[in-house]
């Protein structure tokens, strides 16, 4: 936010060292994920502001012919330099190619600060939030991909990482393909609330056409209309950093569920080598590096978003989570990053089925079976059936003489209850299967609705952003006009 | 989560006193939040299972009958007792009215854990939302009443604290109404997604119909299908209380500028007496206490949701969060409380308007309509205009001559430009305002459309809840079956 | 922080519902915590100002009688009545039994509000922290009673939850022994930060005489100086509870760790009935719901600090973080139930030795020791060891022919290396453990160490804490005072 | 933690981009910080490992040759390069010097991976927290030396924002140097926590013997002695970081003051045009950008530390938090800069005596001597004079007729109290200052302990750090040995 130039306005002289490394360096950290977009705002306002006459247009073209310049080489340049925002950078890096006289034209109409909160944020977010529909397109269709052909595949069912009846691999797998789908809603909801240009201080008819061009122009199909909004406002941080949080919070439950069957112990899942990490000192160590960075992340990131949102609750026009936006924008692509992986993960990862069906009847898994057997079978009450499971599980896990079924039901129920023990017991220590157990209608239905799913969000999310096609299209119409500017005044 | 019971099931003998404090006592904490909806579960889950013959016809109408009649009594019963989650507590309940041979059919289809984590949750944040929505509606009301007269009042505009320009207290209330409003969608785009009625495991006919009657009686219009889906997720925690949070983050802003508003050094507002706190010692006090709460209140739901999203981060079928789901509830209602109270406190403040006038003029405010004026009207490049008018205002400030401004402009653009220096300073200290400081057609609309918002808003959150009205229609249908059961079977 | 009264001071009438919803009752929630510390406060001022004449000698009698009373009675008081903060509830509460006449002289030298900020938290968190070292105690003994008997029993070291070479059951848990033992510092120093007595307004002799007396009397050692010390601080808030949160943590880490351990598929350890729960569906689960509250615990004490020291980032004379202190006390005796837990779950807990062997092996565990030896008996430089090691594993692993380790020594060194390929892979395979694996030594020498602080720390935190101490000296003083007050103005 | 070499161990080939985003470059941002302190622990044990013959001496030149070189070089090389953590990319940038040969001797003896979370941490915290006292010795002498002159100088006393009697400005500068006082007691106590060397595994001498002279040279006068201990805990990373954090809040308490202090309503404080920020559209704007750069800063301190307490609830064994250092490490260096700069900002501040004594009269400020001289100097019960004092104020307020203050007294306490009116309301009024509004005694006494605790600060942290210190003399051991190694075995 803060000026790079010395003795601008009332100010007079430079910046204290301190100053600087308070306010400055921080701020500049965060050009790299912006800077693009700023500049690609600058060819939109100086463009529309040609066009409309507000600038000369040898002035305007100059700007362009270095703003587009810039553009192209923004990737070897060094966006910490000179330390500052980027609203000041590229005050710095223009007025160095297209001179000073011209340069003073560059940040007309911008006289309301809305860069650094109002467009750059929203653009980096509209693409970032694209950019990660495609990888959840990604995990969709791993997750699909490899639950197909294990649909039956017999697995535990953990609950508190203890067993607690069976599910197959498939299950498991479409249950997560459920829990991503669900995000593509929110990150579509979260890019409508994105969608607002700036607003501008007052009436005049010249600013509000060229806010009007520059909103189009910026990919925005509605404006702001009051000097507060689309500037006062922190849910352009907030509500897109929230939808990326919590999809890196799904991605480390994920990760939290591999890391513990990866282990020898239970040795449900081989990482890919190309996903997992040695170790610098042992020579034998095939460890989850990512998984934990992974599980870390949904962590910082959740931290993260606290210290945007509490940062916030302050004076309504402070920016006090703003110098600090580089960890905001760092941690969004991380989960860019984070989803990738774990979607690779998904697509590469080594299922060991044997080990999945050899546990899976661990720690009498079958109970709950026969526990709905009792009841709608045998119509033995709900709390009588669990209480005489529980005895007979309780003998078995001691080796005490085991009670006998029939005669505990009659004495709880006054009635004889023609059940077999041996068949209960088959059941209860996972023996034999129920044929209710799985629902194989509801998974079918669910994998083909899921692949459906991943299909269309695939598709949605192929090719460039939204964003990146407006910054295209931007730049064509830039260097378009550069080369023959249409007269001006036609646009007032 | 855990059982009040001794000896149930495979674990012999009662729970540690460590034990219970260190689980049972924090889950009991949320039962008072719960404990109606537990109940309304119940019933539901009672009454279609007497339908569906499954529990015998007089064990259901037993059990409804002590089931309505602790909901009738639910405000007198002490939900902290016996210690203990509210399936543990309200089973002991039951049991002590209905006897333990039905209550032994209570639990029947529940045999999958989904209280906790899917339908109390559900029923709590979809009610809460709602109660939400009536109270945002309240005001967006208050925000458009108190607007409307002063649209065109003129008011300091601040950035950072700082004078940046004037605008209006009608410009100033109805950038509220706009942040509020956003709210709407969310809470809608919420409650879409918690409308999710749980799921089950396997296939059995019976449980189906079982769950599909409940779902349907809890008025939710869809249900899960995965075993996992449902329970083994966390966002029917984490997505309602981010849409309250980001509310409670809008209302500690506009507590922090009221807060600043009410000292007598701004002088803008005054809080009627019914808002205001006093002091323990001092007579003349007249302390913005409840401001104070609102602020930390933003903050502390900012971190609690933090914690609610990290705990998330473990094993997908852990709990960790939920033992602590009493500070989750408890904080999402004194976000209503908050909300409640800033809409009170903007329908009843007393805005000192003359000196909101007076002070609008503070630190060369009108400088950014110099500026204007100078760039648009005189075509002065913009950085030119910058620099030449902070070097007025520095002298000015610190009572040094005043520099010639055609001088300055003709030094810096080699042109002549036939600017009027007095008037030009006359606005930059707020002498004059010019035509085109305020856009009284956008304010006009934006208090229309703002103005029709607040109505709908108000409509739409009359009443009772989807949820109250889906348990009183509950409550009826079951009192109905306890007069005359529909024959059993007809149903399956 | 508010008037429960209404109509005090400058203010006329009562406070609107939605005020008392907003602050009276989140601070109301506090008062459970607060209420013995303040009436106890109430006391050391009114014994002081009656010994020093400022208070009417049968007024202070009057007053300490009905504190006294309501010392004794205060267990059965509703601590939420009436709505406010416990500086408004005790006075309404004193005024209902002494009188409004004597009970005017209540609140003598608290003109300075420093109730709810200084003493209070000082107080509850200084005889927290004591209770807190108590467990800390117990969890140290039970930790070296566990690790004696076992120092030598083989099990796995993991890292990233993968195999690592060797450890013992015995220095698994004197590694948490020197976890727990370094809290005793911090609570020693946290508890040398909060033994300062409240500060003063102004220059009267009378008033310093006074709160010198009451804070001696509630146990300080020394008293601020400044107006604005002791109140406008946070660290009174924020140190303790880092203190306590940051054993959360270490609880947490050791409750994941158990968690693991008690999975059928690791079964290393097995809960206490009485220290796991059963499900209310499942005969047969024993599940680890307190551990889980353990770790979210943990979480939730984290972002809760967060909340405390983000809240605390307001102007310096502000109370934001104070109206939620309820979650803050009582998250602090949510640690130490989870401590006590916890040490309890050590005490009980069965180990089962002869899987934790058995598991030693899995994975190559013993090729760290096999890279030492190839390093440090026969010179083999690190990093080729470490890379010919990972050959044989790989090759081991995926079932392939074994290389020649002489061979692939030689290609790398260029020389002649005496080793034995079987020994190695002995050691490698974890068929035979080296005599430097482990160091009896230092496991000897550490757990004497730690048997000495498990000692000593039984001996510190036995009997009541020093608040409570100071609190009945108080008491006691009180009632010889009101038997026979000593003659007024000895003391001025 | 990961492996930037491809194939090394057990895993076969490269690793996958999206392992290299996931893990990789994260944790490569936190080579910047660290960098310096592994190549010193590399000499550390390079050099001891030499002496001790564990390594051939011409290997052991070599590599401290290029390490030397390295360490000189360090500031032109990219830490971020290649992608991986600082483990990994030293040895690869010791291969491409020394030569893979030597290279292979690099890590030797730190197969136990405690570089990134033993001395890493713990030298980079040591030595910032020793830069950080530095920073607070220039705070604690700012304070004092703007305090002397202004003791007397008669201020506003805030309570949440509203006046609550008198201070003076140096009383108030006075009460920051204690609160940033009790900051060097902490420091120290966290430096000893942080003096503990690496621990070993297993109980070769030669190990033993070199990791004494390893943790010697590094600065550290114990060392952890069980394999866990040292490694799998999380305090390094914390403790140094809350203390950090504790004085990032206090700066951002103090920022709020001056923010408020310095509008133009308020009018008590001036930057340093050099502290300041301009606006790059607003000509007159005097910004304090970096004040909120510091608020923003505490809050986001607070929430990162949640970050790193909530990851490390995990397994014992775990290193989630790991991965996101950087943003540890860069926030704990931007907690020095804030320090400075808010130093810097006491020191170079304009205050308005002027204003601060003309405005410490608004809003019946005296009312609280007022009511002391009634209740100390006229006996009148505490709670009546706050009533009539309250009374009387309101009237004054609304500009109603006042009530007779004797009569009110009379009707309350049933006494004639000779009290004069008019001079209560020159003391309400704030018309005369009472002898005992400020206690000049204490203030004197405070001033004079600051300023020796400031001498003494400055005095402690003048000149390099304990931790620069013990670097620059292993630099020069290895120099010398280089140059003469002793002969080996000397030390075995």
């Amino acid at each position: 936010v803060a000026e790079v130039q010395s003795g601008t306005g009332r100010l007079a002289g430079g910046k204290s060292p301190s100053y600087v490394a308070a306010v400055n360096a921080p701020e500049a950290r965060a050009s790299r994920f912006t800077a693009r977009y700023m500049l690609a705002s600058d060819i939109a306002y100086v463009l529309t502001a040609g066009e409309l006459g507000l600038t000369p247009r040898e002035s305007a073209r100059n700007l362009l012919t270095a703003l587009l310049a810039l553009t192209d080489e923004l990737d070897g340049i060094d966006t910490t330099q000179p330390v500052g925002d980027i609203v000041s950078q590229r005050e710095a890096w223009i007025s160095a190619r297209a001179g000073k006289q011209d340069a003073a034209w560059l940040h007309l109409g911008r006289n309301r600060g809305e860069s650094l909160r109002c467009y750059l944020p929203r653009l980096f977010f509209r693409h970032t939030l694209h950019q990660e529909g495609r990888r959840l397109a990604h995990m969709l269709t791993s997750l699909v991909t490899r639950a197909a052909p294990v649909l039956d595949a017999v697995a535990p069912n953990y609950h508190h990482l203890q067993h607690s009846g069976f599910t197959t691999l498939g299950e498991y797998l479409l249950s997560w393909a459920v829990v991503f789908e669900r995000h593509f809603d929110r990150l579509a909801q979260v890019d409508r609330q994105l969608d607002i240009g700036p607003s501008i201080f007052g009436s005049r008819r010249e600013i509000k056409d060229l806010y009007d061009g520059v909103s189009r122009r910026l990919g925005f199909s509605t404006r702001s209309q009051l000097r507060r909004d689309g500037i006062w406002i922190h849910h352009q941080f907030t509500e897109p950093f929230f939808a990326l949080s919590l999809i890196a919070v799904d991605l480390a439950r994920l990760a939290q569920d591999f890391r513990t069957w990866m282990t020898p112990e239970f040795g449900f899942l081989d990482l890919a080598d190309e996903h997992a990490g040695g170790s610098s000192a042992l020579p034998h160590a095939k460890v989850p590096f990512a998984l934990q960075s992974v599980i870390g992340g949904g962590i910082m990131a959740s931290t993260r978003l606290a210290g945007e949102m509490a940062a916030a609750c302050n004076p309504s026009e402070g920016s006090e989570p703003l110098y600090q936006s580089a960890s905001l924008y760092g941690l969004s692509e991380d989960i860019l990053a984070w989803t990738q992986y774990m979607a690779d993960v998904v697509e590469k990862a080594r299922f060991d089925l044997d080990e999945l069906q050899r546990k899976a009847v661990l720690d009498f898994a079958g109970s709950s079976e026969a526990h709905d057997r009792l009841v709608y079978d045998f119509g033995v009450p709900f709390r009588v059936g669990h209480r005489v499971l529980g005895m007979l599980v309780r003998a078995h896990h001691l080796g005490e003489p085991m009670p006998d079924l029939k005669a505990l039901l009659r004495a709880e129920t006054g009635r004889d209850i023609e059940v077999d023990q041996a068949e209960i017991m088959d059941i209860v220590l996972g023996r034999q299967l129920w044929p209710t157990t799985f629902d194989q209608e509801v998974l079918r239905a669910t994998l083909a609705r899921s692949e459906q799913s991943a299909r269309k969000a695939t598709q949605t999310f192929a090719g460039p952003s939204p964003v990146e096609r407006a910054v295209d299209a931007l730049l064509q119409e830039a260097r378009a006009w550069i080369a023959a500017p249409a007269p001006t005044g036609t646009h007032r």
